[in-house]
């Protein structure tokens, strides 16, 4: 068995997407960054590479080539996938929390959950999503952008 | 085997206890909240819940509902303890850390871990508590709010 | 086998030395702290102490101490890691990330993962360190200050 953690950040401006857990979730502002920017995605796809020792997803898929400008992330989270697959491993579960002061995401979640455990062949039950707000306080309280934490546990696939 | 994280965030303001980890800490600001708002309960409760993908602290205790008004958050641990034990899981261990400024909390670490171990039916060398500053900054260095994050590991109880 | 957690905080100011990862990093501003304020390194011992419920750093390490003063972090892991081993316990795998908005410390990542994996006794492929910015939001975007987060897995060694 393996550990991975992954953490990320974007910036919320008008005039972007907001893609979430490989949803696109309306709202008035949008994730800035140089591929869809979807906060939960990155973070799983670091806590999958982590759990590897792969480095990150800055080294996989870095922000100053043109091949990732724009992209889906969902492509990302797959390829990150492969790689441990490729090294012989599966998902146990993955469990996430955003970390946003709005939009409210309740509703989204189970679309969520269904798109990520597809990608990494796994179960919706091992997929799980939790959401906080800050309270009001820092860069997410003040809605300027938005974080996402996940853990993942990998196993030997025999 | 499951793997579980938490994090939560509450304002501390003049005119509320400080509950953390289930003990009333003398000092001259308490945490905000829809609940008695114990910032460490509230992340070792969505620990728990991510852990088996059962949703989050506020799907299951919405901060709406009149029920969990000023509520003991002992009994959200107890409630999130027993999902997991009706679904044949039990702790084996968690390890949490909270972020702030003050008040120094290291003579209450041995009652809340106790109160916890209870809780959540284990053994007080399962649960880990530790803390610490974040040097002066950001909210929680400003003394506008603290901050809790929790991992759990989780096992089939056979 | 046990899961523990680790987060810590530094401020960045002129005059100090950058320590990560037990690395010595070119650049214009260090981490202030008692000790070298090695942030990743402190993260990873508050992890492995966690894991077994031995306390935090501050508890161990206190920075109230003359002995810690500007003490190198290594010796700190190095004792972190020898209470979980006097116990019984290997690292299975640590993952860790640093957040900071400059400078890039791609090129350091190598060496930060063979001095851990020597200190703690394993193999260079269970130490993952990934590195993200917070996209120029809050304390770590406006270069006030930096934070590292990691998870271990620790099994016991038979």
């Amino acid at each position: 068995m393996r550990i991975g953690q992954g953490i990320d950040f974007h910036q919320l401006v008008e005039g972007r997407k907001l893609w979430i857990g490989g949803i696109d979730i309306p709202h008035d502002k949008g994730s800035l960054g140089h591929s869809d920017a979807d906060v939960l995605l990155h973070a799983i796809c670091d806590a999958l590479l982590g759990a590897l020792a792969l480095g990150d997803i800055g080294t996989h898929f870095p922000d100053t080539s043109d091949e990732f400008k724009d992209i889906d992330s969902k492509i990302l989270l797959q390829r990150s996938f492969q790689l441990i697959k490729d090294r012989g491993y599966k998902v146990v579960n993955i469990d996430a929390t955003l970390c946003l002061q709005a939009p409210k995401i309740k509703n989204y979640v189970e679309a969520m959950r269904k798109t990520i455990a597809s990608l990494i062949e796994t179960d919706i039950h091992n997929i799980s999503i939790k959401a906080t707000t800050t309270e009001q306080m820092g860069f997410v309280g003040r809605e300027e952008g938005l974080t996402a934490q996940a853990v993942a546990l990998l196993q030997r696939d025999e």
